[in-house]
């Protein structure tokens, strides 16, 4: 079983720049980043673990693949690649950018018997897909990709489970998104972020976010 | 074994006004709470069922409790009166408006060995609480109260254990919300709002909802 992270470091979470400058955007990116490698890694899990980067970086315990190509091409160009070379073995995608997942989440999305599991992001999105069989699948990202990966699914004749995970659906991309690193984070992004000097803000009720 | 739902159906969910008249927000609030008091029956966990509700409502398969207080006063009203009645056994606190909740949720929650479960919703807040002892317990809901409830068990002496689950953490409280009923939604409030002709808006590739 492997297990692929795409990743793109330059100029990296740009919405969260109303409250980050450039550095600490791609900082905090490979902070995510480490957290969900040593998910992925303390799964004990996998044999092969790649990054798909559009940069040279440096992080333990994963190859870094380069690549010039959006996240759709790089993704499919993988599956197929390893489709022409036989390595017929299931493969976990899994984004970058959700620095809550467990150890725990990867052995129980992994230990699904369907074909395809999607593990959803809030507003339709697909943050990390369980491909049984990657000769018979390809992803398409952006938009809703929830919708769009459940039908290439069924197209293709294959059972599909949603992997129910709060620490899953998590994705960073907003300002108000860094709340549940400090809620419920105990990794890297959440340690750094700390370090930032963010803390919490009160707003009408409910929690947000502030240079403290 | 005993579920608590507190409820208010006048003038609900007014954060979704701007699509939905007062008359459907009604609606789909009684709609969302079939939802959660159907997952809880079908979990076969519960000897007792009761909705705190400030008016009544026709249900099924739930007792309802009125009550003209608000929600801290009146859950810890409920938690005192089962002391004082010696009725010393576990409690689910669950919110009327996670329509995703499965019973399979309802199973794991309440199987933890913990003394406290909180289920997180977004943003710090709290959308399902089991107490194995509530004598030794009180709530505290508005603001952050997953932060809130997690100190009052430490300074409680109560071990304390978060729920992992996108299905409980998504509540629906916001027009964006209503997009997660549709896209997972298998219940009444997923019918009840194709039925009122919602469907998706696609808005800088995230998926929204409009009236078709």
């Amino acid at each position: 079983m492997r297990a692929v992270i795409p990743f793109k470091k330059t100029n990296a979470k740009s919405r969260l720049s109303p409250l980050l400058s450039e550095k600490e955007r791609e900082e905090l990116a490979m902070a995510m980043l480490n957290d969900v490698t040593e998910a992925l890694l303390g799964s004990g899990c996998f044999k092969v673990i790649d990054i798909l980067s559009t940069s040279i970086i440096e992080t333990g315990g994963a190859n870094i693949v380069l690549t010039d190509k959006g996240l759709n091409e790089a993704l499919n160009e993988y599956l197929k690649k390893m489709t022409s070379h036989s390595i017929n073995e299931p493969v976990l995608i899994i984004m970058a950018d959700i620095p809550l997942v467990s150890a725990g989440n990867i052995r129980d999305i992994t230990s699904s018997s369907a074909d395809i599991v999607i593990a959803p992001g809030r507003m339709g999105g697909t943050n990390a897909l369980f491909i049984r069989d990657p000769s018979r699948f390809h992803v398409d990202y952006y938009g809703s990709s929830f919708l769009k990966h459940r039908d290439i699914a069924l197209k293709n004749g294959l059972d599909i489970e949603t992997f129910d995970s709060f620490n899953l659906s998590t994705d960073i991309d907003e300002v108000s998104d860094l709340s549940e690193v400090l809620l419920h984070g105990k990794g890297h992004a959440s340690r750094y972020l700390e370090n930032l000097g963010l803390g919490f803000a009160w707003n009408n009720g409910r929690v947000g976010i502030k240079r403290i």
